[in-house]
């Protein structure tokens, strides 16, 4: 759909909801479900009343529709009930899952029994695994049809508007045998049977799976879809892979948020009230302030030499800043290294000698600027006293210090919680500093007294 | 593949390489990948040479074979020419952009004439673009045949191991009329003409399409493949949704590392040199040291304020780290909110609202721990001196202001940065930070004249 007509449709939705039909045809379904978030629930709701049934189920279908089941309470309940019926199996789960009591008891027995059968068997999967996103609606061929009756069985049993992504071949008690795709069955000569054509070992995941790890499977072996099997290798459901991508761009958003220093929102952000929010951030930055603290103590204990060389307090945020800047660097490269697989936690000392290398070049750049600055500066004032070449030396080997302080803790601490079971990505950029910030300052004033001893100090 | 199995292989490799082929039946092409990448070069391609010549071509067609392009020019020469005949196109193309000039010289004149012609085609098209991630492999039908002539024409023209996405309908000068999936061509009449049951109006992407927006596109409308045409409309491929979600999954890395602080690393971590890392490094590094040098700068100013009441200098890290852990938060929850569609930049009021509202309660809540701490401190000792509660009070109204200030730079610089052309991602918890640290210093000093004045100052 072109920009212009979502934008005309979008005038005319908003300004007179009765003529929308005229343009209905010419929608597809993503974009009608981005007009309708756009909408009040009562003008969504209204809306769908007024689209033709399979565009409202085509809607409803779609996980970027983001009150489905808001909407779904305030529907006539005639039309609520044809749609809860006509979405797919793993939609119908997300819905109902998110229903309120009261909608649940409305609309689930107007479902038909095998219906409700079924959605007491996928509720009973926590949310995030393989069992609680599958779809049901798999096409089963038995190993002995032949190829021409099995593509007759699908004929006969295709949906409309699903794709195939892959027929199972289940033996008597539905456990999977081999998997063959539309493709394999047109090709293949007509009278054999499907188990000499099928693929045997497919891969499967089990029911209780997470949700990340089925995504990796299906992304790392190229599947349009991976089966779902319980304890028994009966095939429950499958998940596809626009399911696999929901969820990895989900899992992002969960990293991104760790990173930034806060448990992950659940909700989008606009849809999140403040008070949720407000929850999520709070109790790491109670955390990274509690450990911040101790710089106050640091200080507090070199408040002597402070008091003999104010001058030392003024780089005081940069030294930190940088420590964190450079921790913030490692952090993020290490973390993603991992959840990509790129760097496994055998490979500790690898990363550690890089980042070794890479702190002292690193710290060595910024130490030679802060010496120029303190340098350039002395040529034309006062500001940093006689002593300014030994306060630029200190400022030197303590930002190499830091630096590299930095890299250590930055690269480290992911493999470190990852070791003791923690998500790496907690290694968040503010806990990184947080940790660098009062060892670099005890290695400031360290090297302080050594360095301007007998001189300012 | 069991783990069980991959590690046995994986010693089998290691230890004797000429046994591999007694287990390569059970083998998948991806865990083969992964096998192969922990090898040196020379024995990757020993291993190459052993496998049988389709399960070589599958471990080509991964793109998470690593060094596939190096192996290519080291694998003797009639196995690297029929290697590269019979890859897909995509991934032709991708080899061959990564081979050395001589590798080039040597192996892209092997290929027949037509492949030649179509790498030419390929290479012209940069390597993030649809044109440049395509394959061209497509199932073409054309309007005016019958269903099962179109089933014909699949059975005889589907290459092995190849999925069947889509097939195209184009007309007599390749321009695109109508996609059919296998699906619907099987349960179609045979009799019907293929244009009677085609999908119309099929969405379909430019070849200079940025290969970011490709993969929204196949994301946002569950599609498995889409085609990619030219400025006439002519169909030159098609990009699939597993290429889409190799680019979704780079995207993720890119923005990680941006949000670290840095360019993105194009390769994988341990992959890169220790210098290039430096180098994607050491550039924000620099800017962001030259920014927080400032601090130093406000520091002076501040400077007989200081000397006076030296108990102020020890909350300066605690000060600036809290401004920059709460920007931190607000700069990853936006720039992903954006990421999502989810906040468009008209959106950036509300979100302004939201921040205050936010930044006010967090930093109500890390300003009442300060003043506690100066309070609970000053019960026990005379660390803080008589005026212990005017400090208290400074400290709290500072960071009050200066979370407020963090929430507020943090959630409204993506804006900006998306505003005038750059990339949200940029606005890195590093770079907020460093916005803060100055303002926060001098909001400092300046409450800190007002309510000691007279007292301490």
């Amino acid at each position: 759909m072109t920009p212009d007509l979502l934008a005309r449709l979008r005038e005319q939705v908003k300004s007179n909801p009765q003529t929308v039909t005229e343009v209905i045809d010419q929608i597809k379904a993503p974009d009608a479900a981005e007009l309708i978030n756009e909408l009040s629930l009562e003008d969504a709701a209204m809306t769908l009343m007024m689209f033709p049934i399979e565009e409202a189920v085509a809607i409803f279908n779609e996980p970027s529709c983001e009150r489905r089941h808001e909407i779904m309470e305030i529907l006539e309940s005639d039309r609520a009930a044809e749609v809860l019926k006509k979405i797919s199996s793993d939609e119908r789960s997300h819905v109902i899952r998110r229903l309120t009591p009261e909608g649940r008891a409305k609309l689930v027995p107007t479902l038909p029994e095998n219906l409700q059968a079924e959605m007491r068997m996928l509720l009973q999967f926590p949310p995030t695994t393989a069992g609680g996103i599958m779809s049901t609606e798999y096409m089963h061929l038995s190993p002995d049809s032949s190829v021409s009756e099995a593509i007759n069985h699908v004929r006969a049993n295709s949906r409309q508007r699903l794709h195939i992504y892959s027929c199972y071949v289940l033996d008597d008690e539905s456990r999977l045998l081999g998997a063959i795709s539309l493709r394999d069955l047109v090709i293949a000569s007509p009278g054999k049977a499907v188990q000499d054509v099928m693929r045997k070992y497919p891969i499967s995941v089990h029911c209780l799976d997470d949700q990340e790890k089925v995504a990796r499977i299906l992304a790392k072996y190229n599947l349009l879809a991976v089966p779902v099997v319980d304890d028994s290798k009966k095939v429950l459901g499958f998940v596809t892979i626009d399911d696999a991508l929901d969820v990895i761009i989900e899992e992002h958003t969960e990293d991104v948020h760790k990173l930034g220093g806060m448990q992950a929102l659940e909700e989008p952000y606009l849809a999140s009230s403040v008070f949720d929010m407000v929850k999520k951030r709070v109790g790491w930055l109670i955390v990274l302030f509690l450990g911040e603290m101790l710089t106050a103590n640091a200080l507090g204990y070199f408040e002597e030499e402070l008091d003999k060389a104010l001058v030392l307090a003024l780089f005081v945020p940069l030294i930190v800043s940088s420590g964190g800047n450079s921790g913030s660097q490692a952090t993020s490269l290490i973390i993603r290294a991992i959840a990509l697989n790129e760097a496994k936690p055998s490979d500790w000392w690898r990363v550690m000698s890089r980042e070794i290398a890479s702190g002292l070049v690193l710290g060595g750049v910024l130490g030679g600027l802060g010496f120029l600055r303190i340098a350039i500066v002395s040529m034309f004032s006062t500001t940093y006293g006689e002593y300014w070449f030994f306060i630029a030396i200190t400022l030197f080997f303590t930002l190499v210090g830091v630096v590299l302080l930095g890299t250590l803790a930055g690269s480290m601490l992911p493999f470190l919680l990852k070791r003791i079971g923690f998500d790496p990505a907690a290694a968040s950029a503010p806990f990184v500093a947080t940790l660098v910030d009062v060892a670099g300052l005890i290695l400031y004033f360290t090297l302080a007294s050594l360095i301007l001893k007998g001189r300012l100090l």
